[in-house]
């Protein structure tokens, strides 16, 4: 089969054998914003040589913006109801093959809170379910908009977004701030890191501590090379400390979920915090559209 | 007298007679980053016809992009401290003048935080201090960064930078929850700034509630146009709610300096958790550069 993710600014596609295996990936920035009008056409171009009668789409791809809109499906939630809500796309360009574009979520548990809502990372997710036990973990997927998940007992229990990457790239970008700091947070200051998640924990909120940033540019006390790392351990941590599982982070393991650069701030963070962490691959987004088509009986050669 | 407002993005000017009263204004785009290397001929042209010998500059002219760097004064700061802080400018395009620049504050009490520096909003608060008791007060001067003082005893005490403007002009205008909304905040929606401000008052935190107006957008809760006034509501909240002086600010009334369209968002805000407002005009800075210049005797006929 092919697992297709494709968000707003790229398309990942990956062809896996039976087994779930992965035997060929490709990438290109052909995200959903920039292919309006023409997924079934950039699709067929992006899978050129791979001939499996079976397509798995999930990601930005599911939206108004997206093929088709798959109306979400609620948390907690199962890997068989989503499976369920998944959909079947006509695609007349793609003689002999089925297309199915698989749903996101939407929940309203955390705590009341307003509704929240997330594509592509259920797939994701449904592949961390479908190998492990139904012990209840935390999930974090970070991102321009990271994700937490709370998996328990074959559920998505509840998750929950936080915008912590588009702030620091606003901030680091386009903000007062920019001026002040060299662009690229490569490589990471860790002391610098360190120094933005302990003013993270006094008072005055993170729209005060953001101002921290040009006064440690102004007194000379962090240099201009220095100050994206502390912007990005001021945020993160607190994304972290304003958790509703914040308590529990602490004392409990993370499950990261993502590429390897991505991850390294929040992995650096969770450790300075004492939390422990177990890191997973992007490619999860392809064992988890492999798990949903085996089960709904997609996988068998005379499914429909 | 000249009493001049010289900050990034703006240049005003006002002509006071003896008593401190405002005779004439100008404004002008022409801020200190737009002015790099002439200010004196930028001045010269602003006060035209103007032939007051003494000219008291405020604002980010006093910063190290600004005509001298002032150093800042550091807080606990009485008038007199400011006003001998004060710094003469040579300026031999403008004979018969004498050019003083007014220096900026520096911070550091508020419990322990990080630094804090200001520029311009100490001439502001002089000018609130002249005419007042010396009861406590707590002041709040709304703009891209908002400035939060507490004034007692003829001292500014201490104060402390919020981002609030400058991030929710990022977000408006430059983030993916841009596409959702109108762009003007004009007219403010009342019950959607409402709903923003109960928004923040929920558990997870500022990065996480941003995400909200997302879902807002996406599940038809608001309206495009009532977006920027929900975004404005939550932001405000979240500054209001983190300060060190929050509970202070509950009980007693605070003082609003700024322009009116800018003031009535956080007037909003303050009278929505409770607290009374008193109001004051942006040409307190004229009234400040005033109350300084008397206070070193430099409106005497004779002095240097």
């Amino acid at each position: 089969m092919i697992a297709v993710d494709w968000g707003s600014s790229s398309l990942r596609t990956f062809r896996l054998d039976d087994r779930g295996k992965i035997m060929e990936q490709r990438r290109s920035d052909l995200g959903v914003l920039t292919c309006q009008g023409q997924f079934e056409r950039v699709l067929q171009q992006q899978i050129v040589g791979w001939n499996d009668p079976l397509i798995v789409l999930a990601g930005m791809i599911s939206s108004r913006q997206g093929w088709v809109e798959v109306p979400y499906v609620e948390c907690p939630v199962t890997m068989g109801v989503i499976a369920a809500g998944m959909m079947n796309v006509e695609a007349p360009g793609l003689p002999n093959r089925r297309v199915w574009i698989v749903p996101g979520l939407i929940c309203r548990t955390v705590a009341a809170n307003a509704t929240d809502v997330l594509r592509g990372e259920e797939t994701q997710l449904c592949a961390l379910m479908a190998h492990a036990d139904s012990m209840r973990r935390i999930v974090c997927l970070p991102g321009t908009h990271s994700k937490w998940a709370i998996v328990e007992g074959g559920r998505i229990e509840s998750f929950f977004t936080v915008m912590t990457g588009e702030v620091f790239d606003l901030l680091r970008k386009r903000s007062l701030l920019a001026s002040l700091m060299t662009e690229s947070l490569e490589p990471l200051d860790r002391e610098a890191f360190r120094q933005g998640m302990a003013q993270a924990q006094k008072t005055g909120g993170v729209l005060h501590h953001l101002f921290s940033v040009r006064t440690a540019g102004l007194t000379n006390t962090l240099k201009p090379a220095q100050l994206a790392s502390y912007l990005s351990g001021l945020l993160i941590a607190h994304e972290l400390l304003d958790l509703p599982w914040a308590e529990e982070v602490r004392g409990q393991s993370v499950h990261l979920i993502g590429n390897p650069a991505l991850l390294e701030s929040y992995r650096l963070a969770l450790l300075e915090l004492g939390t422990a962490v177990e890191i997973h691959p992007e490619t999860l987004a392809a064992h988890g559209a492999h798990a949903l088509a085996q089960h709904c009986g997609l996988l068998h050669p005379c499914a429909a």
